[in-house]
């Protein structure tokens, strides 16, 4: 089991050495790599995602990946900045189904900026297409505009499109994933106002036809925007494009108010995945030792269960997790009233000691 | 002051015929006409927005329009559905400034899913670009796909583009607003991905130069869509395009838990503007009388202060929905233990009474 940890910046370093003591007490034999990317990668090798880092994921089972930015890269060009990191990875992998869980822990359920009841238990998966959509359609660029009522002035443009097969697969990703929860599939969509969309309405109820064991609705986006603030645990999976899933998965996530708690996983088609936390890598804190560990560990067990078909593990790891909130244990970003205020380490070591 | 009357479809005529009755005790002159448009519109003249409907808006000082749309018409092609009117009146109409407040009402705040403290007194103003972006971008269809991955599979593809001058009208537009109000303005784009929305952020940075009384934040639309939920209260003036404005707007509505009393206004470069609620045509409850009319009249008052320059009399109308709201009357959508429950009429009789 071969894994390319890729820490990356901010935060990045501190975290992502937390998931690797946690691996690392398992009791498997995991062969660990690690290398730039991001803003340090920039600054060691002139980019983002050096051609070594790159194979170096490419020959890999799985990257664990900690979090790439900060603002001091803000003013490069954009193929320099350390998102086209992420952005490579995606696309040169083909990580194409992006699975975002939003879940409340039942022990952050009071830091939600929602009502108790509106999210108390709330357990939604985001299943996000990854490496289509405006994200990398051609062409795109800036321009003379070459018609209508600006003709001529300077322009910029970008272009959004996803074919058949593209759809097809990201939506046999939900209708699986749905299968085995609550089966009921939310698509969402603006196929009142984009080609795009429409086209991506017909082909998801195409697949649906395959799994008739499963629910599916429409949404559009702007709606789902909305529901998700009014009825959250109205969902089970959503599934969406690039750009939609971009702005939903963020929402959902901040809405649970375990942000610095989720996970995140994008695979391929062969399962090949990159783990990394749903979070950025907050520059603000990096170095301090207060940054939350968590979601990365939580990385680390969907990389267990995903691309390393090992389940128990993963399961161990979540159990752990869990102990250690139950024990009153808090970074300062989940921390309240009564609970234990801990730093990076310290959680990682009482994650390491619960399992 | 001439102003067409589009009802529209679902509870579309019941909330216009309350925001019209309210018009007509105010003491001032207008020319009212009514004209069908979206389903209803289709229905008598095959066409969700008819040539003679758009010549009666296109003449018209200011629209003011109802909600369009039903599950009925769900089937029809594209171009005969009801949201085509709202989209041809914009672009027709070019109404390129989108103004959506987000207002938590005081006596409101417990109807938000979000936490009292974080609504609590929320005045946000969503400034939306409406007749460029995505929404209109040519080329646009289904094809076979021409080069990439997929290359020779069906795909479908829109175009997301933007021109100088329109990102330099809307950016003029939001400076301006924020002047009156908090004097600070978030600018709202994906410039880590997308070529238009980098021009965005430059354009906008331009135009902020001449505001140098405005202060002007930049935040990515994954970001904006979480501190929305984290902190309302940190906005005051948002501007973004039309997609990204489509999603945040609504976002910002539905954690208000005022959606039912919040208005909008599309104004053209002339101030010519359609003025709506921010709610949509709720089928499910059309002619039952129990719609709240509130955003409608709201939305007539708006119309009074931009269109039309009576702003004494938009004035009056919104003191008298706030005597309305202390009275303790409420339609459904917002009614709580302890408060009078009241249809649409007697809403709109109260507003009337209260002038
Ligand atoms: C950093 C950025 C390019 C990226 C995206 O937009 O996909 C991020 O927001 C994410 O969701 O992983
Ligand atoms: C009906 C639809 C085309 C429209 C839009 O997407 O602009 C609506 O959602 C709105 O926000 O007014």
């Amino acid at each position: 089991m071969k894994i390319a940890v890729l820490p990356g910046d901010g935060i990045g370093t501190e975290i992502v050495a937390e998931a690797v003591k946690v691996l690392n007490v398992l009791d498997l034999k995991f062969e660990m790599e690690t290398a730039d990317v991001g803003g340090v990668a920039y600054d060691h090798h002139g980019h983002p995602l050096p051609e070594a880092t790159l194979k170096l994921a490419k020959e890999a089972d799985a990257v664990l990946f900690g979090a790439v930015g900060d603002w001091k890269y803000d003013k490069l060009e954009r193929q320099f900045r350390p998102e086209q990191a992420i952005l490579g990875l995606r696309k040169n992998l083909g990580l194409f189904a992006n699975f975002r869980p939003a879940i409340c822990y039942e022990q952050l359920t009071h830091a939600s900026s929602l009502k108790p009841e509106l999210v108390a238990g709330l357990d939604i998966l985001i299943i996000r297409e990854l490496t289509g959509d405006i994200y990398f359609g051609q062409p795109r660029g800036r321009r003379q505009s070459p018609d209508g009522a600006f003709q001529g002035a300077e322009e910029a443009f970008d272009t959004m499109r996803y074919a058949r097969p593209e759809i097809e697969r990201i939506a046999h990703v939900a209708f699986q994933a749905a299968r085995k929860r609550g089966k009921k599939v939310t698509s969402v969509d603006k196929a009142n106002v984009l080609e795009t969309f429409q086209f991506w309405k017909d082909v998801v109820t195409e697949v649906g036809q395959q799994y008739p064991d499963v629910k599916l609705d429409h949404m559009y986006v702007d709606n789902a925007a909305m529901q998700l603030v009014k009825s959250p645990k109205s969902f089970d999976v959503v599934v969406t494009g690039n750009m939609f899933g971009d702005i939903l998965s963020d929402e959902a996530a901040m809405l649970t108010g375990s942000i610095g708690m989720l996970p995140s996983a994008s695979l391929n088609a062969s399962n090949q995945g990159l783990y990394e936390p749903s979070h950025g890598s907050a520059p603000d804190i990096a170095g301090k030792g207060v940054a939350n560990p968590l979601a990365t560990i939580l990385s680390a067990a969907m990389m267990l269960r995903f691309s390393l078909n090992q389940p128990q593990a993963a399961d161990r790891i979540e159990s752990a997790v869990k102990d250690v909130l139950s024990q009153g244990l808090r970074t300062a970003d989940i921390w309240s009233e009564g609970t234990r205020k801990v730093g990076t380490r310290e959680m990682g070591d009482a994650v390491v000691a619960a399992i």
